[in-house]
This record gives structure tokens, C-alpha cells and sequence, in this order.
């Protein structure tokens, strides 16, 4: 007896990023690998008393199925804080972001569906769409993200582009004012609709990005946000806003998917969501984020001096991306790092085609200046040691 | 614009149940409708001194990210308290039992691919399993479930048969040992994989049921389990016990779905469950559930005399099935019934072809038995005043 599988488990593979962090997790690396957020940012006493106050006055409606579109007042919350207007009617709490990028797969992508994606793009959103078997094409890009003239090109027939506009997960690049307004112009003239994932937004260090692409083309955009790096990831709460248009398919997929995002977790973020908590809790993120992307930056000046190393200044967000010397292999070099005792993530995983070699993701949040400081220039001496004859 | 939807989108409709449950939200009605276990029954203090352990001792681990197989300890516990030979490595705790079926549904249906149910079977599983565009088969079924003889019948290329064979919802019923075995011996001869999903297991009245068909083939078998019956929905938990040659594909899938499970929760019922809390909870559970039961069957016996109403004696969990006189509709007569203060689920909502319309299910667990008693009373009436010329 054997099982049969479907044919898109035959495409499934274990995630790349997860294999190459085992490499990491050896006692005493300062990994600069992970795409967590750091948690001495938890409010844990928040999250406490919340849970207190939940179980206290609502525990068994708390602990009871639930409406798959969400709680309400957390729906209400959610619409009431975005820029653009929004009904709580479009909102759809989902367990994690990462179900949005799941739900928006079945309702939108068919076999040999083209769906058109930044380059390079989110992993996790990548594994999301595989399993309904999209033909994947990258859009060029460059530092403010995709580029209008190659997005026109490939626009037609397209499902939807996929885009993280703000502090982008892998490189941690934001697309600029002008860039957004051509963007959507592409868009609005071709039909295509977008997927606007935004999970960092609101960790800007100096000033707030330019204004999501979901506010522009509202009816052609559904928009993905997140609780994870703004209260905690270990809760699973995310939501999607769709056009009224879409939202019943999406919430039908949803039912089928888990019918309801845990009732108990909804009713304790918005219990912490409460008398404008995000307001003063949000700020002391960007500050921690803040000071430690400086400290990586200024290590990197240091560190990597007379190499010709090459990275980016991130404007807020968990991520720098950087390029080693023309020729050398970030996979290659990995092993070498992680014995010098320092862990990043190669580039090349987050490509859908074409991985460019040289590149590598550095997450600045959950190491220690200190570490921040050693691990760089544990890395320069890695790359020192490899460089390409 | 218009939104270009994936094929499978347009066979996504909203819930039946649902939609027919909306109906039955009134004030005042008394609902045999509801799926939902009974709230009394959820061990609220239990809870509030877990989420104040867990975020005390470990907070910020039980709010970060966290792995896809599930917190460890809690597949352990599932592993070490199944009564057949399971490895913690086989356990993968999903996001509801509902998630599993999703998880199932993507690793084994193709477009097209021929899997097997019972008559009736449990809706949330054919819409779980409806996305992936499966040709659904339903096999003829008794009080006691499949018929073996035609399940042999409809074995052949089948990607697998779906089996709730404790206290099925909907109809209550249970298999007996020996429809197992021979159920067993079908499967195995014919190489026919078992989904088999046990919520209800523990809920039994006097004796547990029979030994599960997973631990008769386990390596042919995928056993779906949950917490929500014997702890509470709200915090969507439930697991899948997979054959080592499965479990790395739907790992795969449950991270593209949502990474992880929420790891706040499974710390939280990790920690409610230690020290053999379930032991004692439980069999007050089955206390309330049976006398609930005893309280609808007493009623059912009392106001149905004369009328040609027929219905089954659950050994546990929570749903009794009920079959009108011959040519009534329990959909036409679902509005009638709820002007007099009553609602139940038409059993035509849980047959995946040839509906027989005169089916209905009663959930007997969260009304009061005085409540049973009036509403069973306002059935009766309704359909007397219904009956077929």
C-alpha cells in the first residue's frame, strides 16, 4: 500500500530558509539569520493582564466557537487605524498574515495561473502560492522595488502582483512616493490587481512610509497586516482587507481552512489594544530597531572596509540587505561564518528565478549591539578569508 | 478591472449551516442547531491559571515564533496518551481539527480524484476538502457506518475514505468492533488509505468505543484529533497523528498555511493539562452530555407517540439523529419549527449526493433539560401540524 499524493505535494519542499537556520542553531552563534521580531519588545504584562481581564468577564464566549470573520471589535479596531477609508465589513481576521497569503492562493491562483512577484520576494509568501501551482514570474527591481516599465510589460493575463512596499522582507527596501504612484498607474491601466503585504509598516525609524498602495486603488488591492512584529508573533493574528467584492470568497475559504481564528487570542490582543495602547507601545520598537540598525551600519563602515562589499540603509523595518564581491557564494560562504561563529540568511533563497549569488539577508533586531558588533566583524573576516582569486 | 477568480473559487459557497443557523438566531429560540460543545463545560479557572503560569515563567517564548510540528511537550502528551504505538515525531498539532482536513486535503486530492465518505458525513470535512476539486463518493452507510461490502465496491483508486467513527457527527452513531475489523480489512486489502477523524472519541456515556482504525493500521491511516470537545474551541487546536512517510509533506503544507500553531496556546493547554487534569475533567463531560441525552431521548419517547418519527440512542458525544414521517422535508419544515420556538440542523446539509430529506440532527448538549423538554415538545407539535396528507 502506498499513498497516492496530490500533485502539488510533489512540489513541496522543506522550507530552504528552515534547513539552512539548523546550520545556525549551534549554541553560542550570533545569528543575524532569524526574521524574528526581537522579544524583549513583548508586552508581556500586557498580554497578562489582558488574559486575566478576558477570562474574568467573557471566559466562555472567549473560549467558544466563533464568527470566521473575526471579532468584531477587533475588526472595528483594525478598520478604524488604516489610513483609507475601510469598513470593519472588509475585514477578515486571519490566523497570521501568513493564512491571508494561503486564503488569497485558493481564491485566486489556478493551475498555471501567472502571478507576478518583486525581486527578490518573501519566501513564506512564495511557499503560500506553490501549492496551487502558479507560473511565477519576477518583476525587475531596484532599490524603491519594482519597476514600472518591466510591471507593464508583464502585466497582462497577470492574477495579481504580489508587493511588501514598506521595509521589505528580504532586503528591507521601501518603495518611494513616486514609485508608488507609477506603480498603481501600471495597475489601474492594466487591470492588475494587488496584493499588498505589510507587516513592517509601522516600524519606521524617522518618518512613516509613503501611503499603502491599497489606499490608492482600494476595489484592485487586497492588503495584508499583521499583529506579529507590533504585539507578538506566538498569537497568529493577522488580517486581510478585501473589496466587498472578494471578501466572500475569501471568508469562504477561511471556513474551510479552520473555520475561525482562535476567539480567545482576538479577544485578548483587543482587550491590550485598548485605550490606545499601540501609541505608546509601537514607539519603543522603532527605537530599539532603530539603534540597533545603526549599530549594524556603523559596524559594517568599520568591518568591511577595503572590501567591496555593498549594502543598503533601511528606513525602518527588522532587515539590511547586502552583496558580497562579485563571484562569491553567500550559500558557499555560510558554513565558514557559522564557524567564525556568525549566521545570515543567502539571498539567493528569496528569488522565484535567477537567485543572485552575492547577496545575503542581515536581521539587526534580536542581537545585542555587543553581538552586533562582534558578528560583523566575525563575518568580514569570513568573507576576508574567501575572497574570490 | 474584475478579479479573475481560481476555478475552484466558484464551487466555494457560503455554509448551508450557516446560512440555516442565521435563521435560528433569534431571541429566545431554543436550538438543537448549535455544533458547539456545551460553555459550562469549559474549565475557565483552569485557563486563567495556565495563561498566568505560562506568561510568568515563559513569556516571551510562548509569544515568539515558534516550530510547525507543535510545542513538544504537547505532542508528547498526544502521543503518550493514544492507545496504540505513536512517536511524538508523528504528531503535528494543527490549528483546529478543521486545519488537519485542509492540511489532507492538499497533500492528497488532485482535480478529479476519486475519495470516499460516509452517508452522511460531517460538512466542515467536504468543504475542507472541496477546494481541491476531489470527485466525492459516498459510501452506503448503516447505523453502524460503512457498509463493507460496498465499500469494497468503490475502493479502487480512491485517494482514501474519510471515517468518523465515534459518535459521528451528525447522526451520533458509532461503529461497532466488528464493522472496524471488517472496515479494516477492506482498507487493507485494497491499499485504500483512512482519514480518520475523532473529536467526539472521549465523550462516550457508559463505555469507550472500540479501538481506533489507525492503531489496526497505522501506517495506512491518518488519525485527526482536537481539544475542542474536551477543553474548549476558542483556542483551535487540534492535531494530526501521520505515518512517518506522510508527515513530512503535511508539515510542509502547514507551514505554507500559517506557519505554526499558535504557540501562546499550545504552551497554555500543555500547561492545563498537566499532572492528569483531563483525567478528572473529563468525566464530567460525559456526565452532563449523558444526562442531556437521557433528558432528549425521554422527551423524544413522550411527545413523538403517534407520530411516525424515528431516532437513534447515542452511546455519547453530542448530536442525536432524527427522521421525519416519509415524504416530510425537514428543510421546509425548519421555518415552521422555529416560529414555535425551536431549531435543528436539516440532515440534507451532511450528504455529499442524494440527500434524504427527511433526516435532521438535535444537539442535546447546550440547552437545559427543561429546555429539551420544550423544545422536543414544539418539534412535536410542528410536525403534526406538518404532516403529509
Amino acid at each position: 500500500m502506498t499513498w497516492t499524493l496530490a500533485r502539488r505535494a510533489h512540489k513541496m519542499n522543506p522550507s530552504v530558509i528552515r534547513e539552512i537556520l539548523k546550520v545556525t542553531e549551534k549554541p553560542g552563534i550570533i545569528s543575524f539569520a532569524g526574521g524574528l521580531p526581537s522579544p524583549k519588545t513583548f508586552p508581556v504584562d500586557a498580554f497578562a493582564a489582558a488574559c486575566a481581564t478576558v477570562l474574568k468577564t467573557d471566559g466562555r464566549a472567549a473560549l467558544q466557537y466563533a464568527a470566521s470573520e473575526g471579532y468584531r471589535p477587533l475588526c472595528e479596531w483594525v478598520a478604524q487605524q488604516l489610513p483609507w477609508d475601510v469598513s470593519p465589513d472588509q475585514v477578515l481576521i486571519t490566523t497570521g498574515s501568513q493564512q491571508g497569503l494561503d486564503l488569497v492562493a485558493k481564491v485566486l491562483i489556478d493551475a498555471g495561473s501567472k502571478i507576478l512577484v518583486e525581486t527578490p520576494t518573501y519566501l513564506g509568501a512564495l511557499q503560500a502560492f506553490m501549492p496551487m501551482e502558479p507560473h511565477v514570474v519576477s518583476v525587475d527591481s531596484d532599490d524603491e522595488g519594482v519597476l514600472p516599465g518591466d510591471l507593464q510589460t508583464k502585466a497582462a493575463d497577470a492574477r495579481f502582483i504580489y508587493l511588501l512596499p514598506n521595509f521589505q522582507n528580504p532586503t528591507g527596501r521601501t518603495m518611494s512616493e513616486a514609485r508608488r504612484a507609477a506603480v498603481a498607474q501600471v495597475a489601474q491601466t492594466s487591470g492588475l490587481p494587488l496584493i499588498e503585504d505589510n507587516p513592517y509598516g509601522d516600524l519606521w525609524f524617522d518618518q512613516a512610509p509613503a501611503i499603502s498602495l491599497s489606499a490608492r486603488l482600494p476595489d484592485q488591492s487586497l492588503y495584508l497586516g499583521s499583529f506579529s512584529k507590533i504585539l507578538a508573533p506566538g498569537l497568529r493574528l493577522g488580517y486581510v482587507v478585501a473589496p466587498r467584492a472578494l471578501y466572500p470568497k475569501l471568508l469562504q475559504a477561511k471556513q474551510a481552512a479552520d473555520l475561525h481564528t482562535p476567539s480567545f487570542n482576538q479577544r485578548v490582543v483587543a482587550e491590550v489594544l485598548k485605550d490606545g495602547f499601540i501609541d505608546r507601545h509601537v514607539p519603543t520598537i522603532r527605537a530599539l530597531y532603530k539603534s540597533q540598525c545603526e549599530a549594524m551600519l556603523e559596524a559594517l563602515t568599520r568591518e568591511m572596509a577595503g572590501l567591496d562589499v555593498q549594502w543598503n540603509r533601511p528606513a525602518g523595518g527588522m532587515f539590511l540587505w547586502a552583496k558580497l564581491p562579485a563571484g562569491m557564494d553567500a550559500v558557499q560562504l555560510l558554513p565558514h561564518a557559522v564557524d567564525k561563529g556568525v549566521a545570515f540568511v543567502p539571498g539567493a533563497a528569496f528569488y522565484a528565478a535567477a537567485p543572485v549569488q552575492e547577496t545575503l539577508r542581515l536581521s539587526f533586531v534580536t542581537s545585542t549591539t555587543e553581538q552586533i558588533r562582534t558578528g560583523v566583524a566575525a563575518l568580514a573576516q569570513t568573507i576576508r578569508e574567501h575572497l574570490p582569486r
